[in-house]
């Protein structure tokens, strides 16, 4: 079974032994990214560059992984198969950002 | 190679094309992974439960591959395992939330 | 004095006597806006339309609070008007969501 | 009537010219603040700190209106009163901050 299996797995037996399902619909799904994905900043807030790569690792640890678990419930949810969804949105970008347009700039593709 | 390290390597490949790792500190990766998720959840916006289910799939796909991708870059500067840190994560979980407390609600652990 | 402008000055009282003017760069209030916002909207994670509007109300005003809060520094620091600029905003959605066209819809101006 | 008081009504009439009070449920307007939120986040992600502040000042005013107008619009849904609950919370954080051990530091009041 692949990484990606095995965590969707151990995420859907989790939900399911304590039968949450039924509060699971895409919304709050993507609601829940969203608030873990504060969570994640949170540890940045405040911080100048130079403390930015000294943050707590359990936290950073504990942070990104419940973003992995929700986003990974969601694409199970719509039976999405995330490697596929990842390398087609790098194709799609690889148009949108063409190299010799966007090489050391952090312009957007509408402004390039 | 795992499915995770093809994307992480797809992703890599495509940031130094561009010599876009001058722009991707932890700080900012953060700050993109939670403008991605708000993309995402702008979709289900005003939405009620019976429209959340039937939103446009390639939108779904594009946002929830954003996602992914910045936390996938995120995770790779620090020399994390995904995988890891999910299943540990998941591990914690079952402390927070027993089973027997948690079935059926969708209390925050601290309220259980 | 309005309103605003006794918020916005007890505001800058609080936030001179610890010194604090060092951390907020332009970029770091708008992060704190949206970590507020995402803890505004944990308070609804995971509720039904009908459990929604019967959240503890302290809470509600907490994070509300924290929004206004780094909201009115933020547009202080830029020498904002605030009522000026809300109103000229309205002025813009009246051209973007004209009533016709946009009355009992929620699609956004450029899906009419 | 107050300054907050105006834009208030104006952001009322202008709801309800397009009948839109039907999709202005707590939990929405909540995720439509954190959504403004992000495109405020937008305008800053990949600057450095010497480019931050010299931001397009027109999208920063529409940004920052938009978390304002939904802000206002849900405070207005609970009926309260914005001086009243700032000026709570920041005596509040009073409390929290106190002024000797805050002094110069950016930690949260639980690590003071």
């Amino acid at each position: 079974m692949s990484d990606i299996d095995q965590m969707i797995n151990e995420l859907v037996k989790f939900r399911d032994e304590r039968n949450w399902k039924q509060f699971h619909n895409s919304k709050d799904l993507a609601l829940a990214i969203s608030i873990e994905a504060a969570e994640l900043n949170e540890l940045f807030l405040w911080k100048k560059e130079e403390e930015v790569e000294t943050i707590d690792p359990v936290r950073l640890c504990d942070e990104l992984a419940d973003i992995f678990a929700f986003s990974l419930l969601l694409a199970n949810k719509h039976g999405l198969n995330i490697k596929k969804i990842v390398l087609e949105k790098i194709h799609k970008n690889r148009m949108k950002y063409p190299v010799e347009r966007s090489r050391d700039t952090a312009k957007k593709y509408n402004e390039l």
